[in-house]
């Protein structure tokens, strides 16, 4: 008689953005015709770059004449493109990385729930608050928390964002195995120096504990002085993880590409080096079959120059929109971190307002839809997230709308 | 201090194709200039049929303008890939599903691997033996076995194949909760009756048993009696998942798109209707973020009436291939399963050699690479797999070396 993995059941139902869409679809049923601007979803809007797509559509040539035609590629990923990410990291990030270090995915965002798998479920995990849900869910169901009690897991441990720390937390006092640090952080924009990262690379050494850096949106990052790599910091390949993606530079979030950098070095309690490079291997090897070889040409195309080039000008369109939402916002007196580094606002909700009622508010007021920070973890009540995710006319009329209703 | 899943060191080394690689290269280092034909692999050699490849350029032209570009979709897949698989279930296999009952994915071998992640650690699991080591091993991570001993892993269960019952076992005697099924048979080429699997259906059915059905090479079969769908087998919605894929008849094999159903009406032991299909649902939510779009945009060109017999014209293309390769075999005295409804024949080792035995006779006196049968579990032990995954002139080569060089 089978029985269902428990774990399932400890996992609080999804509510964020199915009461965004409950309450945006009761409003506009109240209000027919009236058009809602959206700046709520982490979603690319922009044309992929032509480069990338001429690339694509020359695999697809390829594909189509049997002289040419490939199959099951490596699950690892195509040779030349983890080539091509180690010469990427090599130029940009002065990050000195082996090509067998990366593993070309699907995503960001498989990755970032699958590598709790190479632990032991007695592992204790640390997550800022607020958090992007996917670390915390897949945690939960890895067996890492006894269920869900006043907005928290039990078991988990939360580093708390607040304006006093900037949304960067200092390292959890009490030990902790698992750490997942975000920076560009989403929702908070937040981006940790080279100081604040080795803070973190110094606990884990210390405590051998392994952090999980999702660095998906590094390409927003223009401070020459802040870190686009956890590998920037010195020993971070004994004690870190790194996770990032083609979506929000190249435009990939429907075609879906990511890598993970697992380094030789990387240890833990019980492991030598690239014992947990081996896992992952072995893990990759036996539940995914490869990234799409579409995807893959596409992705070598964009970390060719001119393909960078092109990617580049999509992350300053959306940069471009954060700057207009960020001084929008501050023009009104309203709290803003993050939008400089970042295609992420979070901005302090005005006059005690709670995080729906910020929402209720600018749904009402001016058929602007956010997304409520209090969705993301107990530390973001209080806040919104503004996503320039979006065409540059939507926002502009968004946040003239926002400072025409709210002076 | 973090410590590595336990359960990953439990897990044999993958001996089958680096073994072959192994030996493949110190024959050819000591045969320079001699050409090897390979009939090892399950990789697909024929371009894709250009009614796919059209509509994944039509997407990418898509993606391309800002007017008609589309991010991130559904992580079940998109509604229209959805409803069209939903039709072809019906119109080809005569079985009624609901659209959101599928579950679009990057391919059978995720979706095969994963699901166990849906059951209690403490499910006793039966395979077949011989069997496709996704299965096995994804359980083993999943913590369902203690260890791997005498060639078997301890706390599965095995339901052995032979040339007795034609490779298709009896459900098993005593008690299980998960069974895989794969019919067509990959590594064997069997291919049950409406009978046979109405007998592990009952069986499930009895036990609240779940059985997880693997129908990767179902566009293969050709006699009608024959079921393409554990659905067209009564009951079955109440106790079986079926996993499928776009690889082995629109060659998307490194293009990468698959699907798995859950039925609402599916059950466990402890789980009421629509529980099941509601966890993978957010298993899907939480550790995958949708197909590529490109991809799903192929997948629903293969559905449409000149996909589909594009598509089949790729499969005659290797079911003609299995046949040479069968006659050929078959005419030496060798004894051959499959290869009729499907893409593999599975060929007994003549003169009592052993898998590896026969292996290498092929290998230094045909020249010809295969894949010992005793790599896919203890009774593939005496037997090698054919696979028909070739372009025609190589496959009549190599059937032609063997017949010179055996007789």
């Amino acid at each position: 008689m089978a029985r269902i993995n428990d774990n399932y059941t400890k996992l609080a139902s999804g509510y964020l953005f199915p009461e965004i869409a409950r309450r945006t679809k009761v409003w506009s049923a109240n209000h027919p015709g009236v058009q809602l601007m959206r700046l709520g979803i982490g979603n690319t809007t922009e044309a992929l770059p032509m480069v990338l797509v001429d690339a694509m559509k020359a695999k697809l040539d390829k594909l189509s004449s049997r002289d040419t035609y490939t199959g099951y590629g490596d699950e690892q990923g195509d040779t030349p493109l983890r080539e091509a990410l180690k010469d990427f990291y090599k130029k940009h990030y002065g990050v000195e990385l082996l090509a067998d270090e990366f593993f070309v995915s699907d995503g960001a965002k498989s990755d970032a729930a699958n590598i709790q798998n190479l632990f032991s479920e007695d592992c204790i995990v640390a997550v800022q608050d607020p958090a992007y849900p996917v670390y915390v869910d897949s945690n939960v169901v890895g067996g890492r928390s006894t269920g869900f009690q006043d907005g928290q897991y039990k078991g988990l441990v939360y580093l708390e964002g607040n304006s006093e720390n900037g949304f960067i937390p200092l390292p959890p006092k009490q030990k902790v195995d698992i750490i997942y640090l975000c920076f560009p952080n989403n929702p908070t924009g937040a981006v940790a120096t080279k100081e604040q990262l080795k803070a973190f690379v110094d606990y884990a050494r210390e405590n051998k504990a392994v952090i999980i850096f999702d660095a998906a949106y590094s390409s927003y990052i223009e401070d020459e002085e802040l870190p686009r790599s956890i590998y920037e910091i010195e020993g971070a390949k004994e004690c870190a993880i790194e996770i990032n993606s083609f979506s929000k530079n190249a435009g990939f979030t429907g075609v879906r590409l990511g890598w993970t950098v697992v380094p030789h070095a990387l240890v833990c309690e019980n492991s030598e080096p690239d014992v947990l490079r081996g896992m992952w291997n072995r893990r990759q090897c036996t539940f995914f079959n490869g990234a799409s070889n579409i995807a893959q040409a596409g992705g070598l195309a964009a970390l060719s120059d001119e393909g960078y080039k092109a990617c580049q000008g999509l992350v300053d369109y959306y940069k471009g929109n954060a700057r207009i939402i960020k001084e929008g916002l501050e023009s009104l007196g309203i709290e803003c971190i993050g939008g400089k580094n970042s295609p992420y606002i979070w901005a302090k909700c005005p006059n005690g307002m709670s995080s729906w009622e910020f929402f209720d508010f600018l749904l009402d007021k001016c058929h602007v839809v956010v997304t409520p920070g209090a969705g993301f973890g107990a530390a973001g009540e209080g806040y919104v997230r503004v996503s320039s995710y979006g065409h540059r006319e939507n926002v502009e009329m968004a946040i003239a709308s926002i400072k025409e209703n709210m002076r």
